[in-house]
């Protein structure tokens, strides 16, 4: 089958630069010093294949990755790396024999791991962005969490505020002040583990002990700015269902394109909008795209856009090679 | 059940201000002079309950919707207001006794709709915005249709250009000047059918036979500038699960909460950004959210937010009362 057999709007993903992805990732953060975002790629099928690759340990920003994880037999040692009021069902993935451990910032979190029955936990330090306790309070609270008798493995300091910074010394420069602070905490907390990073910061961060990445498996144009080695993997595919006046309509609109991150792109035109169904677009000088042709959308942000998507499909050049259901979606 | 029981992130669906909603617009437009856009609520139990209501001819803009709708029994009049190359789904659904039309506004999308089976269209005139033929192409299309064997009903014509606009007098000239050129190609093409309209013009447009409504079901902050007559049945509830510096952090983010018409509110709070399960917000003066306590959001943008939830929990105040399922994703 070629892709331009398939039904638009469709979710490709380009096999050749996944691979590449990879082993280029692998060759810094090898085993399970990398533990790979199920966020980002939210299929079992995908996880699976990092698996093969040597990564058997997963970070899930949801407890139904955690669930989904579990149940396809990758529940070696998942982190949920974000903070939770019931931890009832990670609970019973530990009782059924699944290593678990969640992120805690406070002594509501720490008590609702606890009741959960989640047995192990990162104290989850604010080291510039969202969630996280202050490095000053991860000792005390890593004390509470030990007395309510969970096993703390250490801390996470995720800098997201650094890992999208275009210029590379002034990235340098936010994750360094961001790891101090996560040294700072981690000295007070004590455990193996210090959790971070991201793939902004695969090659600039050497305090973490293990790299929570996702977007460099796949990319999209807000990474491809900050020249990393990795390649555009995830397009979306649609088929051009109007053409008028110099401008052109596509079938892939807001619900199969992620726009928090502004437009997605399409090689050789300039993107006019978005709306529910639609991607209409001023194609450059030197191609008048005729109604029916396919075009291939790049993303801005990989990680929503695959949310919004039910499988993908995967290929090599136009030849479709196979399908993996994106079956870790919703909560 | 109450809404503190439900898992987090969950849409809620008020349907005390749905069924006033529902009201408001059938007074102006009642039985199939509205044509209910499946698009905004992607649901056949919400379809159905448009149906009860006297609306039984809908407005879809996937395959996928008039095939759920036709499957659920809700096959009497189905118009996909949108282009397609492929129409052999559709010509399955005629085939199998469901009345259903299609938009065109070239000669490909023409030769698509003889070629998969259908046998009724509208042609798509561009009236300022997106798909659709020019005014004067509009009866020379209509012509080729007919040649093609296809029953000509009319055209559409959607003004989306104005629908959102928030000053009413300039809407109204907007919608004016859009319906001008609508009823030029109406005056070419023939039939019964002027089929346009949109929440925002729903008492400024005197010239369509049927109005394309969805909006007004569940309503947005956008919307909400409009000063119309349709209350905010639409919410995410969420929990907040950290809260420190004066911010607190819930648990939906831009999975939950669509943000192509930027960020989502929260009353008696200052939003500060959304990332993938998370918001970040700066509450008011003499609020200080606990971690734990539940909050409700109010989307940007309804139509691609309620698209990426699996149910509405429909809600009368703090109690659940029913659930729905959003059963028309995905293409």
């Amino acid at each position: 089958m070629r892709s331009v057999d398939l039904p638009t709007p469709a979710l490709l993903l380009d096999i050749d630069a996944l691979e590449h992805n990879i082993a280029t990732m692998a060759a810094r953060w090898p085993g399970t010093s990398l533990r790979p975002h199920s966020k980002c790629f939210k299929s079992t099928v995908f996880a699976g294949r990092l698996a093969d690759a040597g990564h058997t340990a997963f970070c899930c920003a949801t407890i139904r990755e955690v669930e989904g994880l579990a149940a396809a037999g990758l529940g070696d040692d998942l982190l949920l790396a974000n903070e939770v009021l019931d931890a009832s069902r990670l609970g019973a993935l530990v009782e059924d024999g699944h290593r678990v451990t969640v992120a805690v910032d406070s002594d509501e979190t720490v008590d609702a791991a606890a009741r959960g029955g989640v047995r192990e936990v990162l104290i989850d330090v604010n080291v510039g962005f969202r969630c996280g306790c202050g490095p000053e309070d991860a000792g005390p609270l890593a004390d509470r969490a030990r007395a309510a008798g969970l096993s703390v493995r250490g801390v996470m300091a995720y800098e997201a505020h650094a890992v999208l910074v275009e210029d590379r010394a002034t990235r340098a420069d936010l994750v360094e002040g961001a790891m101090a602070r996560a040294r700072t905490a981690h000295a007070q907390v004590g455990g193996e583990v210090v959790s971070g990073g991201g793939t902004g910061s695969w090659d600039l961060n050497d305090t973490i002990t293990e790299l929570q990445a996702g977007s460099y498996l796949v990319m999209d144009t807000a990474y491809a700015e900050l020249g990393l080695p990795f390649r555009q993997a995830l397009f979306v595919e649609a088929t051009v269902i109007s053409s008028s006046a110099g401008a052109a309509v596509a079938d892939a609109g807001i619900k199969a394109l992620a726009q928090d991150h502004g437009l997605p792109t399409v090689s050789g035109a300039d993107v006019l909008y978005c709306s529910d169904e639609h991607i209409a677009f001023i194609p450059e000088d030197g191609w008048a795209p005729r109604v029916g042709e396919r075009v291939r959308v790049t993303p801005a942000h990989c990680d929503p856009t695959v949310a919004l998507h039910e499988r993908y499909h995967l290929v090599r050049g136009d030849e479709v090679v196979d399908e993996w259901p994106i079956d870790l979606r919703h909560w």
